[in-house]
């Protein structure tokens, strides 16, 4: 199968585009008993749950752009893959909502360990996609072994930390929220360093 | 009329990313008077009903994916048998909430039914959307008759063994889910195959 | 500005695509007091409705299709005129779900007015953007007066059908809906003479 | 980076596109009690929230497009800038729904208020954006200093005026609202200015 990454790239951010829009609908409307301001207040967990998928969703999104120019062809193994990429991007909502219902009560300790549950799944799955990217022999001439090595390395990486705050949910809540938006920073810079790496290469051929 | 897909692709793309990223939207909230992870494993039925849906939808881009790419322009009936198709697509979320609501209660015989049933509706608008590419002359001068038999062979066996798994799902409604899933390898292998078909005639010419 | 309208097809057709695929939404979870068969059927007036809109979304889809095929280029009256289209397309799930609530009820003459009254606003938009296309001397060169006297009847005529069908909805609703709907079979025949006029100039440069 | 931005105006298009589509879902069903018109009249300040919100996002659809033709390549902090810009957007929906919701009440000063705040906060994004096409030589080079001081005051005018228009809402709700509106002109005739300057400038070239 020698077709280009195009229509896939499209599909893909249909998705992406879609699931960050929806998220929104999960912020329900506030109860208005005390004030509008004060029932406005009071969604503060559905606002935190909102902003952490919400950049979640966004940095996944320029992470996949980057694993994509990587790519010189698609095979099917690769669509499924990325389906099931795609299958956890889609999930996302879904423990957004059950975070922000349950993040001000006191089952906030199960809320925040399967909303973190929920990305190490997805972690594993980004390691799906690139193992298939490898192993089909997907990847473009120029890739380098030291990028392979990298991005393999942070997705690992990705997998144990997320783990991590999925543990420390069942503790102190708030730590595992924090420990699974300091992720975020490792996904940027991975996605710094793939591009730098595949640059300096292009700007040499 | 000699235009070529790229549009109808991109709308087509475009019903399939969002129809499949609604589907989460029908998982609704947890019940927690028993605890959070109990009101989760509950929603048991929504999440079975939520991935039959995802990879049907998944699976059924691809193979419209491969469709296309045997197609070298458009008509009109052509896009009136692919808003069929749309129509069957755009309905999924819907059945597949009915089957979430009532799979654990005594109405999953007809939950089960009702959801294969919309199936055996859409594998008839693949026959439908088949033959109006094969009588408009559509198809790519490369096609060869084998794969069209093919293809249409494998649409008639789609009919039937959706309205089997129908059938079944009166008596076993369990059985009959499982039917349906059953289906998504005699796709996944048709496009397989399609694909190659395709891929050998191009690399010849 | 010489921009093509490359940009405008895109965000349109993304607009069309949501919304047609948001009406299945609208179609709310049976009740199944009286088994979940009797639920479905009780559900008749959503999906008379769904049907409806589904197709006269897809139809107003194929017509601004072949509009923009008319077009060279793009300016600001346009993609504001397209804006107006735009949002009486986005409009559409409510009139439909208010249909639904309402066609089985005695509020079923207030129900259908008001949906048809939506398309007598929308049939005056296409009449205003087909406007800003000629003023604007947008349309391409080898499109005749011939054909644009032909849109401009026929949108005509469609602001005064779905003004009969309103008025028609007051006595008997059902009498408007069916008249509503046979419009479908204008629009498609205008995309039809549309497109031959077209293809055959094409034919000749 | 020497990316071009064609897969960001994309991504982007498609939120704007899903945004603006979605606002429909927060008109409820009109009430019946009194006779379906009675209900549908009621509704009046849900089509105000709804027609205020989906010309903000059509207009602001038009800039952004505007400001992405001044742009020859984009690089990982306009990525995150534009992220910001996008979640400005998806967020539109909630504040339309409180507006919707209260502004036949007495909590319509808080309403309008926080209506007019997220705006306030989407003005800043617009000027971080362009602060970050600007420092990071985004630019093309046929860009004027005057078209960039232009854009660049308009933008400051933008926050001021939606500050203003948060502050009279405390006191007169409805000309909070109205000087919200007036922004339009604004922001419309920003496009117009900046598109000429461009059209001439590439017309020279």
């Amino acid at each position: 199968m020698t077709e280009s990454p195009g229509r896939v790239e499209a599909f893909s951010d249909g998705v992406f585009a879609i699931a960050i829009t929806l998220l929104i609908l999960e912020i329900k409307l506030p109860h208005v008993e005390h004030g509008l301001w004060a029932g406005l207040l009071a969604l503060w967990p559905s606002y935190i749950a909102f902003l952490m998928s919400f950049f979640v969703i966004l940095i996944m999104w320029v992470n996949h752009h980057e694993l994509l120019r990587m790519v010189q062809r698609v095979n099917y193994p690769f669509l499924f893959a990325n389906g099931f990429l795609l299958l956890t991007v889609t999930v996302v909502p879904f423990p957004t909502a059950v975070l922000a219902a349950n993040l001000a009560t006191p089952d906030a300790k199960a809320a925040v360990a399967f909303y973190c549950a929920t990305f190490v799944a997805q972690a594993l799955v980004w390691n799906l996609l690139f193992a298939t990217m490898v192993r089909g022999g997907l990847l473009r001439a120029d890739v380098t072994a030291e990028t392979i090595s990298n991005v393999r390395r942070t997705y690992y990486v990705g997998v144990l930390v997320y783990m991590l705050a999925t543990a420390l949910a069942f503790v102190r809540p708030a730590l595992g929220l924090v420990l699974n938006a300091s992720l975020w920073v490792v996904w940027i810079r991975l996605g710094y360093r793939s591009e730098s790496s595949v640059s300096s290469l292009r700007s040499e051929s």
